[in-house]
Order: structure tokens, then sequence, then C-alpha cells
């Protein structure tokens, strides 16, 4: 039997849970263990044999560990735990903050050519397999305009916002792409659109006894940067309904590509990728661990440093051999 | 000024007049020349300061040629010229013959190795884009069921084999995916489906006066295997019509995904690909020079042989740098 790919689970989040069940659906990986900064034995795993240590002792079980995935958030969490783990073990993570990619990126490459590890950040579905589509795409088709569009979701970042205005006692935001912008792009008149000419975002809201509803709702839509640039929707409803009904974390989105070709460019080409996801957490951990396993093989070969996706071969994500894939999957 | 990528057109029917006004779209790469089977003289390319030479000079061009895109066709073009070409230069091919793709990529690698370069074949759109995404979705949703549906697009091959039908003066045949087959793999219901049932064939057909169109339609509907299993529709149109409304070459598909993630396989998600070309022929010229650029590369850092879609990171194929790609389009 081969030897199966042992992960480390850093943090136990939303995304540190989706990774621990995601885990059972590949048979060449197995859970090493959690690392919490929580008190180890205050936390319940979803698999009952799973071992749970505090993050101080990952340095410990470094030889003993094949692939950390890194589940903190990118804003406090990955910028100084990333490096850190790098140091010790390969690592994969879903760093979000698009603008601060390349720095994370050389920190993260100091610290993984430090310990002869390879890091792969900045993975996931957006950046992740969004941005695999944008370079395919670009590269294909040199003539044309990429629109990428996110949504129905719904956004945590937004939620928690509204969550900070008086007199809320909860709420969930969705992030909706217009269907006219949609049109607009799929019809070809190749559009310029600005994120909020994109997306509305559709709000439901469970108020504090007594409150005044009209104030919170103008409350809401004047955030700036948060909702005031955008269509923003607002609805009050229970504490029942929103967790009868709102209670999941359904994500998704639209990669599409209008290019041109031919000598006159006559020729209108057109690709698009949809994601449409029942668990954003569940999916955004398959594919880490998809790049685990590339993380993994990569080391194994000898190559160390910081990757992204752009630097990853499709061979190396998938449990095949390279004859399988060629009789199966090309 | 960087040097440009100097592409070889190797065949010029379709995909060779493709691969000539595709290469305009590509800042970092030029047309070396094209090579026919035909008296040179004979052809007229699109370009007009485009060289044409004959294909059995080739090898007097060696040193001055980066890259050579294959356009001959995979039953009986490229079996042989494959090998004899990728001998002398780094080469890029679309052979889509699926079942036999081990066996091409084997005679492949056999000529790439002696010739210290690199040969990258089946690339293209189905074998080459919808092949990522197959390996992508399988790597990142190991529980679930892919889909592959062509169309709408017309099919050279079909098209053909009614031309070959008595009294039949010309043809185009449309493979179109069936929408009941669509709706019930996007409502996740994960059926069971062969190629007949994902797909219908539409044929326009002009038929020679004074024939029988009800023997006509009956020859091409009981023709096995191309019409036989299918569900087929036959219409009897004008040269005129046939002109104005099928004389294009577009086509498309779809690739969809649908997996199942959870701790019980409760939630659901889907992936999807969606190609729609006004051009085959430009659409399949446009991904070979990407391929093209990365074989370049690839031989440029020492790397030689055979390889596919599967062996190349995403980062090779685009005219941009490892930084320019993490800022602008991670």
């Amino acid at each position: 039997m081969q030897n199966r790919i042992k992960i480390a689970i850093i943090g136990y989040g939303n995304l540190g849970k989706s990774v621990e069940s995601s885990i059972l659906q590949n048979s060449d990986m197995e859970l090493f263990g959690i690392f919490t900064r929580r008190d180890p034995k205050s936390l319940v795993p979803l698999t009952k044999t799973a071992r749970v240590y505090h993050l101080d002792d990952v340095e410990k079980f470094k030889d003993q560990i094949d692939v950390a995935i890194l589940c903190g958030g990118s804003m406090s969490d990955l910028p100084h735990q990333g490096p850190f783990i790098a140091n010790l073990v390969n690592t994969v993570d879903g760093y979000d903050n698009h603008a601060l990619i390349n720095d994370y990126f050389n920190s993260m490459n100091i610290a993984s050519l430090n310990s002869n590890k390879v890091s792969i950040v900045a993975s996931g579905w957006d950046p992740g397999m969004f941005s695999i589509n944008r370079i395919l795409v670009e590269a294909i088709l040199p003539i044309g305009e990429t629109y990428t569009f996110w949504g129905n979701g719904v956004s945590q970042g937004h939620s928690d916002a509204i969550r900070r205005v008086k007199g809320v006692k909860n709420a969930v935001q969705y992030t909706v792409p217009k269907t006219s912008a949609v049109d607009a792009v799929k019809s070809g008149k190749m559009p310029q659109l600005t994120t909020k000419d994109k997306h509305k975002r559709i709000c439901f809201v469970v108020a504090d006894e007594n409150e005044d509803l009209l104030r919170i709702e103008d409350e809401i839509k004047k955030m700036p940067n948060y909702f005031e640039p955008y269509e923003t929707e607002v609805n009050f409803i229970t504490e029942e309904e929103l967790k009868l009904n709102h209670s999941g974390l359904p994500h998704g989105g639209l990669v599409i590509r209008h290019g041109k070709t031919g000598i006159n460019k006559e020729n209108n080409q057109i690709i698009e990728y949809k994601l449409k996801l029942d668990s954003n957490p569940d999916f955004t951990a398959s594919v880490l661990l998809a790049y685990a396993r590339a993380a993994y093989r990569l080391n194994s070969e000898g190559v160390v440093g910081a990757k992204t996706i752009a630097d990853i071969a499709p061979g190396y994500l998938i449990n095949k051999s390279a004859e399988e894939i060629r009789r199966l999957l090309i």
C-alpha cells in the first residue's frame, strides 16, 4: 500500500472542519492532526479518531507532517502564521487578499526556501480556480475582455458589517450578480463594468425588538465601501427564518472571457467557467487538498519555495498516473 | 526588444490558416513560414509577406524554427508527420484520436528525446481545454460525475459522411446537446448517459435534382455509428441557403462536474466549463499557439520529450512574468 499523505489542519473554523471531512474523500491522504490556538481539550472534531494539538506544538511534529493546510484568516492570521509554519513543513493556503499577494508570496518564499519545503499560496476558488481560468483565457484569446462575477453567495465580511449596526441581532448578506450585467457580457457588447455595476447586495436582517427598522436600513445602505456604492436590498426577518433559510454558506460565481479572432476580428469566442456551490468552505477545502497533493509531490521531486496555481501543472493535482490521465481524461 | 518566437505552420488547411491569423494577435510571436505538400507557388497565404516552402524542406530550416504547429489530420497525417517533425524541432499539435493518444504520445516522445526538443500533443479544446477541466474537477471533487457535451457545432466528419450518400450534392451536420440531458445533469440527478443520450444530429442537405429525398433521408438516418444510434433530423435546403446560413465552422461544448462534499455528502458542488465558438479552427489555433509558447519556454529551460496539457503549468502559456501574473490575474 502506498504511503498516505499526512495532512495537518492549522486552525479549526469552518474551513478547517471542511478540510477534515474532505480528507475522507481522498484515498491517498490521512489526517495527521488538528492544531488550534484554543485549549485542545475544548475542541470536538467531526471525526472521533482525530488528534488535537496546541498550535505551539507544530514544531515537535514537523517530521511527521507531510503538508499543513493553513485555515486561518488572510487579514490577521496568515501573514504571521503562514511563514511560521512554512519554515517547518510544506503548506497550502487560500490567502485571498488580492492586493497583497506578492508581499505574502515573498515572505512565504523566504520561509520555504529556508526549510527546503514547498508552500502553495492563494489557492482555493478565487484566488485559485478562477485565477487559472483568468490566465488560460487571456493566454488563449489575447484580444478580448475578462469578467469575474461572484455569487449568489454569502459574504461573511458583509454579514459581519451588518451585525455591527446598532439594533441588529443577526444578519446574512448575499452577493448576487446583476442579471443585466451578465446578459450584457454574454451578448458580446464587451461593456466596461466595475464591481458595483456587476453585483447587488441582498441582506436578511434580524432586528432587536422595538428598533426603528428604517434607521437600520438607512445605516446599512449608507455604509461606505461595503454597501453605499451598491444596489442594496434589506429584508427584515425573524431569527427563526434566518436559521431555517439562511444558515448555509453557499457561494459561486462566473469567469467569462469574450474574445475576438480572425484576420478582421470577425469571430466571437466565448469561454465561461461557472461554480455553483452549496458549501463555500467545503469547496475551498477540496481545492486546497488537491494542491496539498501537488505540494507533497513537488517537494518529493526536490522542488522548494513558494508557488501559486500558475506554477503547477494539472497532473500534479490528481491521484492518477500520467499514463492513466492520458488514457482516461485527456 | 525580445526575440519573437518563430512559428512554422505545417499544413495549410482551415487550421493552418487560423494559426496564421492568430499569430498576429500574439506580440511575442512571428510566422517563420508555411510548409505544404502542395506546390508552394500554388498557395496564396492570408498574409502577403508569408513565405511558403515545400514540406520536404523543413529540415533545412530546423535551426531557424522555434516551434512547428502540426495542422494535419489525426487520422492519416499526424501519425507519421508528427514524429518526423518532432525529430527536428519543438512541436505542438491537436491530435484528437482519444483512443490512441498513448501510442501517439510514445512515438512523439521517442522523436523529441532524440532531437532534445519538446513536443506537446493533443492540445486544442477537446482534447485540450476540456481535458484540463476534466482533470481539475476530478482532482477537486473526487466523489461525483463528469459529463462532456459537444455542440452546437459543425462536425466535419459527419458532414463528409452525408456527402458520400448517393444523390447528395452538399451537406452540413450540426452536433447539438440534448436539452433534456443537459437539464438532467444540471439538476444533480447524476444520470448515466452515453454519447447518443446526450446529443442529437441536425443535418442540412442539398440534394441533386430529381433525387428521392425520402431515400436519402433514410440512408443518412440508417448509417451505422455516424447516425443510426442518434436522434437525427434531416432538412433539405438549396445550395444558396447552405452557403448563406451554414458556411461557418462554429462549435462549442460543455464540461460539467457534479460533485458531493460534506461528512454525509450533503453538499452539491457544480463546476461548469462552457465554450461558444464562432470559429472552431480559430479557437483551436489560438490554444495551439499558447502551448507553442510553453513548448518554447520549456525547451529553453532544458526540458525535452513529449508532454500533454496535464504536464504544463498555466504560467507557461501566457506572455506575462510570474510577478505580473500574481499581481494581475491571481
